[in-house]
Formats: structure tokens, sequence, C-alpha cells
């Protein structure tokens, strides 16, 4: 067992998390693209999470969790161990409440990773690369605190605030045959699954992910998970396995798994910034790249995209690198 | 006198303009950043023209000009000389009517360029880099197809057009302290003098210009119209002089001209990628980098702040060059 004991979230926590976050969070747009509409048959609607508050739909489940805290477990503040977008969002959230957060991040984590979390007002504590480091680092964090260990994605509160996002996207487009998400541990899916299931379980809900960090995808086929050492991918956002919780909703909602290459998506994120004029992450990309190489799956289905995040080093994008 | 015969626009022409290109045009979000909010002092409308068709406000005037026209006009097509915004809006509103579309571009403009004006189904015709040629080029090719010349913004009809684009600011964003454009040739701009003297005179009307180009700011204080030869900036959609109509706007209406240096051009559009997430070209930023080097003035206020576009080279991008 994690320290999610497997409580599954049921449907009362999504519509809870959702009253409990609205103040904090953006109703993100939802935006369509004649252009994309052409290239690939269907009629797609894009969930903006690149617009959410931090950059990234975690701000989501990260305030589910900071605020749904006691009081008195809030003045013990949170942590977790990240150097990507859930610290990131983690921070906001905790910063918002006026609570303490302290993020552990390997020393070789880029300078501007830490100081975002630091302008939200979190403390970051420096561990050696390495699992064992980390653990024990993180493990003196929550010894000496107290804090609640908030796990980016196997913790029914984060899933149950991630799971807001398809609430909001199948509001505004409407009842939607698909809905495409990318796949790294699972949350957002997780939550795609939670929401969808209850209110339209009609629509098919699919996974997109990198096919260097195609675990998700084998462990779907092979029907428990595999959890890879250390894959690589341009979308850094989806390097990690699923774990219980998550592999529950994947195993029992997810429809289908697809999968595209390190170009593949490269070529879709460009192509989203030069057409839509948005910028978003490479993790967003996927799904669309997954599409392009799905296309008779998709032609003339009303098919809900979401966009996952906008969080990018500006200054090294992947199709300027040699 | 110019092909405008100074035929000075008048209000009804915008409510004319507006139902004509409704079904042709985007009516794009107005976004708001709490980050820009307290970096500035002010409450801030961004108005995303860069999510308008063909990426730029330019569709709008051009739809007007190209719709606006009678059917025998139409049959003989529309031209104009420019190798950036205005000529990718003209070619799509052409292709938008079906009617032929002329484009005379120098030789030495991008690949790219010439193949997003043929992507809308528009002609291009080559010329030499030089006036002369240009002149001589397009000319012949008004000759041969009997075209109308729509100019990229001394055209009546073009500003009526881009005067659409504060109607809805006004609508969306409620009343404003003031609006600040961008500034080259002054459609923009003049469109929004229009617009606002009309349905909110007492909305504070400025312009933003790069320090590079800074040709209407030295009109505005001289009282007459200045034109630079070949100014040179990284917003390269503001190079070109005012002219006897745009002249007329800004002499009369605009507050002032404030302006921006070439890195203040560039942080300012690096800053909205990166916290707004959207992809905007430089001359867009230069409304925000004339704000932030004049928060006095501007502190306390709701400003609209017009985003003009978003045609950038995704490969070639400012802050990446040596």
């Amino acid at each position: 067992m994690t320290a999610s004991d497997m409580t599954i979230p049921c449907f009362d926590d999504v519509t809870a998390a959702r009253s409990r976050i609205e103040p904090h969070i953006h109703r993100t747009p939802v935006l369509t693209s004649t252009y994309f509409n052409t290239l690939t048959g269907a009629e797609l609607f894009f969930k903006c999470e690149n617009f959410q508050k931090a950059g990234v739909f975690k701000a989501r489940g990260a305030s589910n969790a900071v605020f749904g805290l006691s009081d008195d477990m809030a003045a013990k503040g949170v942590a977790t161990h990240s150097s990507g977008n859930h610290g990131l969002s983690l921070s906001y959230a905790a910063g918002k409440r006026g609570i303490p957060a302290t993020v552990v991040m390997p020393l070789t984590a880029p300078d501007a990773k830490k100081d975002a979390v630091r302008g939200y007002g979190a403390t970051v504590v420096e561990c050696e690369p390495s699992t064992s480091s980390r653990e024990a680092v993180f493990a003196d964090v929550v010894a000496q605190t107290g804090a609640d260990f908030i796990h980016p994605y196997n913790d029914p509160r984060v899933i149950a605030g991630q799971a807001t996002c398809s609430m909001e996207l199948h509001e505004d487009a409407g009842p939607l045959d698909a809905v495409i998400a990318p796949i790294g541990g699972g949350g957002m899916v997780s939550g795609t699954c939670l929401t969808l299931s209850n209110i339209s379980p009609d629509t098919k809900i699919y996974a997109a992910e990198p096919k260097n960090a195609d675990d998700a995808y084998r462990s779907l086929k092979a029907g428990y998970i595999i959890a890879d050492d250390a894959p690589d991918t341009v979308a850094d956002g989806l390097k990690v396995p699923l774990k219980d919780l998550t592999w529950h909703f994947v195993s029992t909602f997810v429809t289908d798994i697809l999968l595209a290459k390190e170009q593949e998506i490269i070529d879709a994120m460009y192509l989203i910034w030069q057409r839509m004029k948005i910028v978003v992450e490479p993790s967003s990309a996927v799904t669309l790249a997954a599409i392009l190489n799905n296309k008779e799956q998709f032609a003339g289905k009303r098919v809900g995209v979401i966009l996952t995040g906008g969080n990018v080093d500006l200054k090294k994008l992947p199709w300027m690198q040699a």
C-alpha cells in the first residue's frame, strides 16, 4: 500500500473539490481551431490548462489537497518531492492559503525551477540526485515539520481535484464522443475517468503517451503495472509510472492508450504554437500527435483534448535543439 | 492626395463593418493577468488579436474592404503590396469570398511568408526589393487585372474594419480609463480613435512605438507627418509611416505616444509568452513595454491593451539571437 491506502475517490469528492478550489483556480477556456479540425477530420475542443494557475492543471489537485486540510493539519504545512509542475502547483496552493510548503528537489534541478517554487513562498530543500537521498531527505523534512505529504498523483484528493477539469470541459463543449489526455503517472487521466464515468459514460477516454515512456501502454496491455526505470522523452512531465490508485482508474475506464514518437510530439507542439498562438509544453502536445497518428479513430467525432500545461523553457525549445 | 482621397470614415461605417465582417472573423477573447496587474499597478485588459483569423487584427480591415465590394468590382479581385500581415490578411479575406487576390512581394521576402499567402489561394507576384520596382510591378498588376488596391492602412474601409476591435474590447472589459495600441502606419490606432471618440470619449488613447522607429512620436510633437527612410526595429510591423487619413485620427485623438527600446520590447514579449502562455509578435509587446516605462501614468487605471498579432517565426525568436 502507498500513502493513498487505496481510498478511491468518488464523484461526491469531485463536486466538493469543485466548490473548494473555485476561488483559487481559473476556469480555463475551451478553444477550437478550423485548421486542426480540417487537419484531423475531427471536431476538436482544446481545454487550455496551460492558462491555469501555476501554468498547469496540477494547480487543481494541489489546491484541493491544501484547502481540504483542517486548520490544525494546515498549520504544519505540506511537503512533496518534485522538480516539476507538482512542486510548483503545491507551492502556489500553499502560498494562497498562507501555510508552509517544502519541496525536496535534486541539487541538479535548474535554478529557474527552484526560483519559481520560492517565488510562491515555499521552501526548497535540496537532495542528491538519487532516489535514496531524496527519500532520506524527504523523511527528514516530514519528521521535523509534521507536514502532510501530498503525492503528485497517487492521492485521492489530488485525483478529485484534477477531475474538475473534465467537468468544465463537458459543460463548455457539450457532449463529447471522446476525450484524450496525456498520461504519465495518470492523475489527469484518472480524474477524467472519475468525472466522465459519472456524468457522460458514453464518452470514450483515451490516454496519449510518448513511445519513449510507454509504460502505461504496456501496463494496460499486460493487465498489471509496469514501471520503467528512467525513461527519456521530451515530454518530461510524463516519465513517471502508474501507481495503485491511478491504475484502478486507467485499467477500468480507459479505452486505449495511443503512442507518439519524439519528433511527432515536437511537430505537434510546434503546430499548436504556430496555429493556435498558445504556449503549451511537450506533454500537452502528445495528445494532438496521438490523434494525428490515429485519424480514422477520431474522424467525424467530437473530441475533447486536454492541453495540460504551458511551463516550458522559452530559451530551450525542442525545435531549436541540434 | 493618396488613394484614400481623404474620405474620413465615420462611426456608421464601423457599425456597418461590424455586421459585414462578423461571419468572417473571430470575436477574440479579452484576457487578464494577476501577474501583470501586480507588475504594473494597473488593471490590464488584453485584447488578443493574436487569436484573430490570419493571426492578426488586419483580418478585420481586409475583410471589411473585400466584403464591401460590389460583385462587379469583386470579380476583378483585389491587390496590395505587403510582405507582412496585410498581404496575409487580404489573401485570407479574398479566399473567403472566393475572389482573386494578388500580393506584390519582394524577391527577398521569406518563402514561408509567400507560402502562407499562397496557402489562402492568393497569387504572389515578385518584384525587386526597391520602391521603384515595387511600384512598377504593382501598377502593372492593377492595369492587367483591374483589381482594387487595398492599402494596408490609409483606406477608410480598412480603418473602419480595425475599429471593430475596440468596440468588442469596450463591451467585454467595461469602461476603460485608457487604451493603448502599437503604432506603425496607424491603422489600428485610427480605428481605436474612431470607435472610442464615439462610444467612450473619456477613454484616453495612447499609442506605443519602438524608439528605433519613432516617426509617429516625432510627427505628433512636430504637428506634421514625418516619414523616416527604412527604420530598423524588431517590431517589424511598425516600420511604416503615417499617411493623411491615419494622421487625421492620430493628431486629433491620441493623448500621447509612448516609446520603448528594442531590448524592452523583447523583454516584454518574453514576459507575455512566459506568464500568459500566448504567442504574440514583437509589435504587440511594444504596448506592455511602453506601460512598464510609464507606470505612474497607468497606475490604478483600467487599461485596455491591444495585442495586435501572433505571426512570428518560431525558429528565430528575438531572445535566441546572439
